[in-house]
This record gives C-alpha cells, sequence and structure tokens, in this order.
C-alpha cells in the first residue's frame, strides 16, 4: 500500500514547507508563462522593454507595489492564525497544498466552467470532480458538480426536490395518460425514483411541456407539502424555503436528542400526522456533522423509515446536508470505493493508518449513518470544509443523474444543441459563471487524496483524532485563577470533530453566572477583544436556546449542577471547537499543547473572572 | 493628473511582465510565510526536517509533483489563449495582475467571508468594494456585496424585488394602521422607496412579524405580478423566476429593436395593457450589456416610463442587468465619481487617454442609459468580467442600504446580537459561505484601478476602442479563397465592445447557405475541430432565432442581399466577438493584426467553402 504522509501537503503552521510551497508554484508559473509565449510564438510581444523603462509604466507598477504592500498589511494585522494549535474555533483551518496550488494555476487560464467553449480544460477537470462525488457516496449513476458554496448546495437541492415533486401533476396536465388513474394524493405522494423513471421515457418535446408545467412555472407550489429538517438545521435551510417560494410556513422543525441528532420517533410523528391532515411531505433533510455539534443524524434510519412509510404509500424526497461531514464517507470506503464491512473496519483503520491511537474507532452509529448515504437522492458536500480546498468550492451530488433533466436549461445561444461537447455543466445548475479554477483545486486534491481510507480518510482521521484528544483534554480540564477553581466541561461526546464545552466556577449552580463567564471568555479569545493575532488561545462559542433546542442540553447543566430553571427563554453558551487542525492527532504534540493550552487558558480567565 | 499604464497591470499576451508578476508574488507570500512563523514565535514547528527527509514525506511529494504536472499538461493542451489578439469569442480575456496577486494573496489566509469572525481582514475589503459599486452607480445611501456570479446577482435582485414587493401585504395583515385606506391594488402597487421607508418604520419586533408574512412565508407570491424582461436577457432570469417561484408563467419579454435594445413603445404598451386588466408589475429589468451583442437599453427611457406610470398609481422595481456592462460606467465618472456633464465628456476622455482615436467617444444614447442607472433599485455587476478580475467574482449593488432588511436572516448561532462586528456581510446575502479572496482580488484592483475615468475609464476605453477597430476591419473585409469571393458584413454599431458579424459569399441570396458557412467557419476557429491552440484565429458564434428576436435583424439581412424567406424557424447564425482583448486598441498593433487575421480568416474559410 502506498504511503502518504499527509505533513507533506500542508505548508505548515511554522511555514515548514514553504520552500516546497514556493518551488512547486514557480514551476507552475513558468509552464503557464512559456504557454502564452509559445501560442503562434511568430507574433511578436506588444509590450516593449522600452515601455517597461518608461516613466508612466514605473509608476505604475510602483502604485501596484503599494496597493499591494498595504493589502498585505491588513491582511496580516486583521487575520486569523487558523493554521496554529492554538486556534480552536470556527470551521476555518490552513488548506491542502495541492488544493492551493492547482486553484493558483487554474486562475491563470480564468475559465469559466458555466460552458464547455469558455473551459475545455476545467470542465473537464469539473465533471471528474462529480464522479468522485458520486463515488463518495455510492451513487453507481450518479453526478455531481461544484458549487459556490453549501448554502447554494441546500439551495438547489431544495429546487430539484421541489421541481422534481411536482412533476407528476404536470404529466396529468400534458400526458394523462402517463399517470392514469392516480389521485392527487398519489401524484403528490410518488417515490423520486418513480418519477424520474416517468421523466426518462418523455420525448424532448413532451419534456420540455411537462416542465413548463411543473413548479417551475409558479403554480401549485404550496400543495407539494412540508420540508422537513432537524432543529440543529443550518440557517441556510429557511433562506432556500424562503427563496424558492415552498415558504417558511412550509418548514417543519424535528427536535434534537442530547446528541444533537434529530429524534426519529418525533420525525416519523409528524409525517404520520401530517398524512392524517392529508398534507403531503415534499422532503426530508438529515445532516452529517452540523454547524454547531458536529452531530451526524441517523440517515439510517431516516431512509427505513422512508422504507416504511413507502409501504404506506406516503413519498418523500430526500437530502443529506453533508456540507460539513460529507468527506467523512472516505474513511468507510475501502481502496476500489467500495463500503467496508464494519466487521473489517478496524482492521482497515489500523492498515491505513487512519488513526494513531488504536484505541479509537469510528462508532456503529456513525457508520451506519454514513454507509446509508448511498439511500438518499442528493447530498451536498463542501470542498472548502473538510475537504481543506480554499474558498470557494462547495459541492452536490446527486443519486441519479437522469434527475438533473427536472431543472435543466438549453439557452438557445449558450447551448447550441447543433454540436456535441464532450461535457456540459452549466444548463444542469442554479450558478451560472464559475470558476475553472476552483475544479482545478479539487480535481489535484482528490488526485493526490483519493476519496477513500487511503487518501481523505487519514485526512479526516487526523482530524476527529485530534477533536477527540481535545475533548479529552477538555473532559478533565481544571484550573486555579487566582484562588478561584474553574471547571471545564464538555457536553457531549463527538460524533465528528466538533467539542463544545463551557467552563464554570467550582460550586456555581447559576445558569446566568456560567454563561457570562462563558461569554466572556469568547470575548477575550476572539477578535472582539483586540486582534486574534496577539492572543494566546482563540476559539468560537454558541448558544443553545430552549426556543430551537428545546431540552437537548437539559441533562447536561443538571449534571453539572445548575439548578437555576430551565424556561422560556433560557439558553446555554457554549465555548466550541472544530478540531480541523490537521497536526494536533500526534499525541506527543498534543501533550505539549495542552501545557500551553491550559496557561492560555488560565491568562484568559483571569480578566474573565473579574468583570462578573 | 497621475498616469496610469495599464499594460504594466497585465502579464502580457507574451508573458512579457511574467518576471514582475513573479517577483511581486514571491514577496507576498514571503511576508505570509513569516506571518505564520512569527505568531508565537515560541512555538516550534511540528514538522521536523528529519520528517521532511523520510521516504514517506519524500513519496507523497513525489505523488504531488507527478499530479500537479499531469494537471499542467492537461491545462495546456486543452485551453484556450483568450490573452492572444487572436481571440475574438467569448467573454473571457486575461486578467489584471492586481486583480490575480490580491485572489493568490487573500487565499493564504482562507478566510470565509460569509461572518465577520470567519474573516476580520477580508469582510472589511468587500464592505469597502460594495462602497465602490455604490460609488460606481453613484448610489449614495448605497451597498453593494460580491456574488459567486451574474445569475446569483440576478436571482438575488428578484428576490429583494418579490420580497420588498409584499412587504405591504403584510404589514396589512400585521400593522394594518401603516397602509390603512389602501387596497390590494394600491398595496402592490407602492413604490420601492415607500416601502423601504415604511419598513424602516418599525421596531425590531414588528419587522421580523412583517417578514414572516411577506413572500418569505410562501404566500401569495403569485399576487405579485409579472416581471418584464428584454428579448435579450441572459437565461439566467427565467432560471431566477422558476427558482424564487415567480414562475415562468409570469414572466413576459419585450421584443427589441434593431440595435438590441428593449423597444420602449412595447414596454409601455404591456404596462398599459396589464394595468387595464388590474395586473401588477413586480419589476422590469433593462440590460447594460447583453450576452449576445453588448447592447445598452434605454435605462433613461425606462425610468421616465416609471415615473410617468408612478403618476397614475403604477409602481414596479427597476433592476439593471448590468453584469456585462457595469464598469462602463467609470468613463462618465469624474476622478470625484461625480457624472461628468456629457458636455465636458469629450474634453475629459482626451485628458484621461481614454481613447487613442480623438474622433472616438460614447454616444448620447450610451452616456444617458449609463448615467440614468443612478434611479434604479438595484444593479448587477460583474468584476469577473469587464472589471478584468478571475472568476469568481461577481456583483449585486443596491440603492437603498435599508433594503437588506427586506430579506436578511440572522441566525442566532451565526449572528450574535449581543456583540457589534464592525461589519456583516453573511446576514444579508443569498449566499453562505464566500472566499475573503475574491473581495482582497477586487479592492486591490480598485485601489489601482478607481472605478472612474482615471481608472477603469481607461480599461474599458482600450476596450471599446478594440472593438471598434475590429468592427471597422470586419465592416470592410473581403477576401478571394481559391476564387470565391467572401465578404464580412457586421451586424449593428456596437453600443459597447460586442461585434457580430456574418460571411457571405458574394452574390448569395440564401440564408441557410449563409448560415452553414458561418456554422462552419464556427466550428472551424473553435475547439470543436481540434484544438484551440493550433488554431490562427478564434471566435465564438450565437443564433438570432425568429421566436426569440422577432425581425430584429431583418433589416440587415435584407440589406446583405439575402432574399430567403424570414419565417417561423428562421434564425440568422452570426460570428461573435466580445472584444475584451486590451491591447487592440492601438492602431499600430492592430494594423499588423488586421494583415495575420485577414490571412488566417482565409485559411480557416477553406475548409468551410470546401463542405457545403
Amino acid at each position: 500500500m502506498e504511503d502518504i504522509d499527509v505533513n507533506a501537503l500542508l505548508i505548515g503552521g511554522k511555514s515548514e514547507n514553504g520552500e516546497l510551497f514556493k518551488s512547486l508554484l514557480g514551476r507552475l508559473i513558468d509552464e503557464h508563462l512559456g504557454w502564452r509565449q509559445n501560442y503562434m510564438p511568430q507574433d511578436r510581444p506588444l509590450i516593449s522593454a522600452d515601455e517597461q523603462a518608461s516613466p508612466a509604466f514605473q509608476k505604475t507598477v510602483q502604485k501596484l507595489k503599494d496597493v499591494m504592500e498595504e493589502l498585505s498589511v491588513r491582511m496580516r494585522a486583521d487575520s486569523v492564525p487558523w493554521e496554529s494549535p492554538r486556534y480552536w474555533g470556527h470551521m476555518n483551518s490552513e488548506t491542502l497544498t495541492p488544493a492551493l496550488l492547482g486553484y493558483y494555476f487554474g486562475m491563470l487560464w480564468n475559465e469559466n466552467n458555466v460552458s464547455y467553449e469558455g473551459s475545455p480544460a476545467t470542465s473537464l477537470l469539473e465533471e471528474e470532480v462529480g464522479m468522485d462525488f458520486a463515488r463518495l457516496f455510492s451513487f453507481p449513476n450518479g453526478w455531481g458538480h461544484i458549487c459556490a458554496d453549501g448554502s447554494i448546495a441546500n439551495l438547489e437541492a431544495l429546487w430539484y426536490a421541489r421541481n422534481v415533486k411536482s412533476l407528476p401533476l404536470a404529466m396529468k396536465e400534458v400526458k394523462p395518460e402517463l399517470v392514469a388513474g392516480k389521485s392527487d394524493w398519489e401524484l403528490l405522494n410518488m417515490p423520486t425514483e418513480e418519477i424520474i423513471d416517468l421523466m426518462s421515457s418523455l420525448s424532448e418535446v413532451d419534456l420540455d411541456l411537462v416542465k413548463r408545467k411543473s413548479a417551475r412555472s409558479g403554480k401549485r407550489i404550496e400543495d407539494l407539502g412540508k420540508w422537513i429538517i432537524p432543529a440543529t438545521k443550518h440557517y441556510s435551510w429557511l433562506k432556500a424555503a424562503d427563496i424558492t417560494g415552498v415558504g417558511m410556513d412550509n418548514v417543519i422543525m424535528i427536535p434534537v436528542d442530547e446528541h444533537y441528532r434529530m429524534k426519529i420517533d418525533d420525525l416519523e410523528k409528524t409525517i404520520e400526522d401530517l398524512a392524517t391532515q392529508k398534507i403531503p411531505v415534499l422532503g426530508v433533510v438529515g445532516v452529517v456533522g452540523t454547524t454547531e455539534e458536529g452531530a451526524i443524524d441517523h440517515i439510517d434510519k431516516i431512509c427505513a423509515l422512508r422504507k416504511s412509510f413507502a409501504k404506506k404509500g406516503i413519498n418523500f424526497y430526500l437530502h443529506a446536508d453533508c456540507a460539513y461531514g460529507g468527506y467523512a464517507r472516505s474513511i468507510i470506503l475501502d481502496s476500489n470505493y467500495d463500503v467496508i464491512p464494519y466487521a473489517d473496519l478496524e482492521h482497515e483503520l489500523r492498515q491505513n493508518n487512519v488513526f494513531q491511537d488504536p484505541s479509537n474507532t469510528i462508532s456503529r452509529d456513525d457508520y451506519e449513518a454514513l454507509k446509508a448515504l448511498e439511500d438518499v437522492d442528493s447530498v451536498t458536500v463542501d470542498p472548502h470544509k473538510m475537504g481543506y480546498v480554499p474558498y470557494t468550492a462547495g459541492g452536490i451530488a446527486i443519486k441519479d443523474v437522469r434527475m438533473r433533466n427536472a431543472i435543466s436549461y438549453f439557452a438557445s445561444y449558450v447551448f447550441d444543441k447543433t454540436i456535441d461537447p464532450p461535457v456540459q455543466i452549466g444548463p444542469y445548475i442554479l450558478e451560472g459563471s464559475k470558476a475553472g479554477a476552483a475544479a482545478a483545486a479539487v480535481w489535484a486534491t482528490h488526485r493526490v487524496l483519493p476519496v477513500n481510507i487511503t487518501g481523505y480518510g487519514r485526512v479526516i482521521g487526523r482530524s476527529i483524532e485530534g477533536a477527540r484528544n481535545f475533548y479529552k483534554f477538555m473532559s478533565e480540564l481544571e484550573v486555579e485563577v487566582e484562588g478561584t477553581k474553574v471547571e471545564a466541561h464538555t457536553i457531549y461526546y463527538p460524533d465528528f470533530n466538533m467539542v463544545d464545552w463551557v467552563f464554570n466556577v467550582e460550586g456555581n449552580k447559576d445558569l446566568d453566572a456560567m454563561n457570562r463567564l462563558n461569554q466572556n471568555f469568547f470575548i477575550q479569545s476572539s477578535i472582539y477583544s483586540g486582534m486574534d493575532y496577539l492572543k494566546p488561545i482563540l476559539t468560537s462559542h454558541t448558544d443553545f436556546t430552549r426556543e430551537e433546542y428545546g431540552d437537548s442540553c437539559l441533562g447536561f447543566i443538571r449534571q453539572i449542577g445548575i439548578t437555576s430553571p430551565w424556561e422560556e427563554g433560557s439558553h446555554l453558551t457554549t465555548l466550541r471547537a472544530s478540531a480541523m487542525n490537521l497536526m494536533m492527532y500526534d499525541a506527543k504534540d498534543f501533550a505539549a499543547y495542552k501545557v500551553k493550552l491550559t496557561e492560555a487558558i488560565k491568562e484568559v480567565l483571569k480578566p474573565c473572572l473579574n468583570t462578573k
């Protein structure tokens, strides 16, 4: 087996591989410059050495230098050292070298993947990336593409769901024989697969007519029913319901359990109640890697539920929002992209050096959830999050490539049907112009690190292991600051790589006091109290409001001795770390940073305790 | 006046400034590497020299090199030399050095402008860019931001229109006293400004309640009326109507005249007819720089029409799609960003060396249209098109910053209301995660080249002048190929920088034969007949179908002697050049390329004439 050292794919927190990065980049840039020079080499340069020596040229260069220097000063003064093991905050980190090099190199060509003619090199790369996404989720007939970001991917998914689910009603208008004998309730409850089959049986002309009568027309969107999401949802889901005209009135949020996973019983009951009222379910969203907790919903149980409802004639679209956690599925794929049986997983994890500490593994719950992604209709997956690719590179994958036709547009002047390009992305996406450079970045990274246990599996493993190290550290931490004892308490065992915790003064039973302490700690360890570059520890925070999260954190609060009532308006302020750093998996290195972080926490706590 | 030499801001078609680019980039990268090293300099590197020498590390570097080399081969084999004066095709070109450097440099920090905490440096840069956009369109109380692309900006604009126009109905439900005595017709016909004033008078709590009852709820979207666009529209407008639930059934297309500008009389009549039927107009879109013709709609006349309809109690949202042409407005702004009176324009053009040939100017029509942009509600403007910034960097500007509140989302966990960041972009945009690097790119470019006649005015001037040189060349071109005389005919005098033309065999009167010739020419001068890198001239094409374009090209067809009927199913195939090249403004250089291009055209025509 080929051995990959992920450390060779980072610039490094201390720029350890800075020279390597520069030398690789230099070669790529030279290759581009030579390409320009050698297109029609008989054409002479239009900028002469004489002009380059002229005062106006020189003055412009000086201005350019001044502006770039100002940019440099501002970036260095205001930015945050994500790459340092002192950063335990937002979903930000350094990125992988192949991604950076690919983005840079691709950008020199400035291709636009909206049309093949505008991107003959990078459209093909994006198509390959789309196939990688399909492999990652075990969609043998799938397809995918790069998006601006996860919010856009989620919006595209809801657009898919809305338009696909509206097709049967449109077929009834245009080709009633296709859906003869079906009631409106039945039409609104057809399984995605069956709709796609019917759609694919249409002639091109009929398909256009049906599409014109689908939700695309603006008609009967409200009839399509409810869009169900977990309470941990990213806010982009509300925005997507707003934008698509599905409407926030049609969004239902399902409570989450103490692991911050959607409660399956509640989901089941909600769908049953709706069915009793003859209200269809447009779709359900499960989340893999929630924004604030990194929680992994029971996708397997949601899929099982879908199957059992199907037997009762109730069918809905199923989307998995894996914007954050999607790449984690690479851990359970072998080098052929086949799912590793759970019985073999531990062996494979060891064989592939996914975890340093052999006691680390992937829980059965998480494994089953990740495995079950093969049964959903579409998935959001962002290379610019756990793919360690620079912004922007979001992504989406669909289980059945034929579903593209439910949302496609072929503008006559952009997409000439008389010519047959090897690949077309533009007609099948929500966006328009898009960077070919992003495709080059993701493509190059996927070639170095395949989306399976031999490649990305190791990257994700490092992050998970780092999170567990941090979790253990925080679970055990107790410090004394000027005579006051402060304890740290982690809130849940991380499904993935996110750790939420609170500090509490020993013996304190008051929720407000504890919330204030943690809010203060956040302020003191973030940009809100001065330059991040000068802080010894950096973190982020979140709030679990009773309104949104119900009682999911109540057990925790009681367990740590808080006696304040948990009532309307209550909330728990927590500190929050997306443990994206790729160096803290190492036990020895983490041990060194435990000392540094403990010192830093004591230093930061000092002013927090004084400003009650 | 400061003299800027635009040539110093390009890598150059023959990499003339390649060394300069590399040296500026090298310094920026070093500054970043030093920043990493010097955050908490007491922290030791975690990647040792020993590890760097290890076999696994070295093997990984070799793999990285191999992948990057494969990427390089593919990019060089398949890409298109946009930067060459032999490229006269799509909206693609080389980009400005400050934009490339800013993008590269910004990407090293990987900031995410969705939240201030994720981008303390680049959020501020994006806010400044937004103010630049506002200045460009003379919106003293305006605001703007960078988008993924023009399609997303257009979608955001329609989302704005839909939600803003629905607010009065929502106010009637929540705070009826605000709109007391108004009929539904009057509520659906309130001017944007008045709605924003009313919205701004609400308390935060009431505003939230009103927004919940707006189009955001999913209710009564169809009542909002029709969305009116010109026949030359970009297909993103149909997609936006689909996505937002406004619906394609509610889109009306207005025919265009022989200059490919929306017919104002038809627009007026359409709105009148709708009013007679008591159907409201949700909004109207004018285009500055149409996708296929570079045409500039009479924005001034649309604004005048809006004023006169307002007197009759008919009001609609007005958006200008300046995705392509927006930066052209910099030509009519002086160094204080004030609009230059038309009487002074010629003098200023000369003072600022906007055109080399003093007979070149900006037509009164185009001037008035650009000037009138100050009266629209919102504008799409893409730095990655005529801003010569790499993909992706689209943009949108709104006239009244308060309008943001009609679409905003404050997710409690992303946007903590108890802390007050200096700038927040995320709550007010359609997208989520977005590259801070894009902001750094546009910011740096705008600092070197202000969006007025002293900066971008010269860049845009070069492009327009290049287009006019090409237009003149094509208008006069006649070649003989193996005994056959072929004439070139340009279709319209370019409003902006786009030239559409056809080749026709002398004496041919048959439309189909002419279309075939031009389709063949396109195939022969594009990727569809082999590697672009080997072609001596490169172009793109488009189709004017009677269905979409009506009779707008009929006068032209007859004038060049085509006698075929212009009937259902007829279309005109044309060749099309976005003259984005920034070197072809120069008379001497263009003269040299006239010879090269004439030879190239003859060479390409040869196989086209043989394959009738």
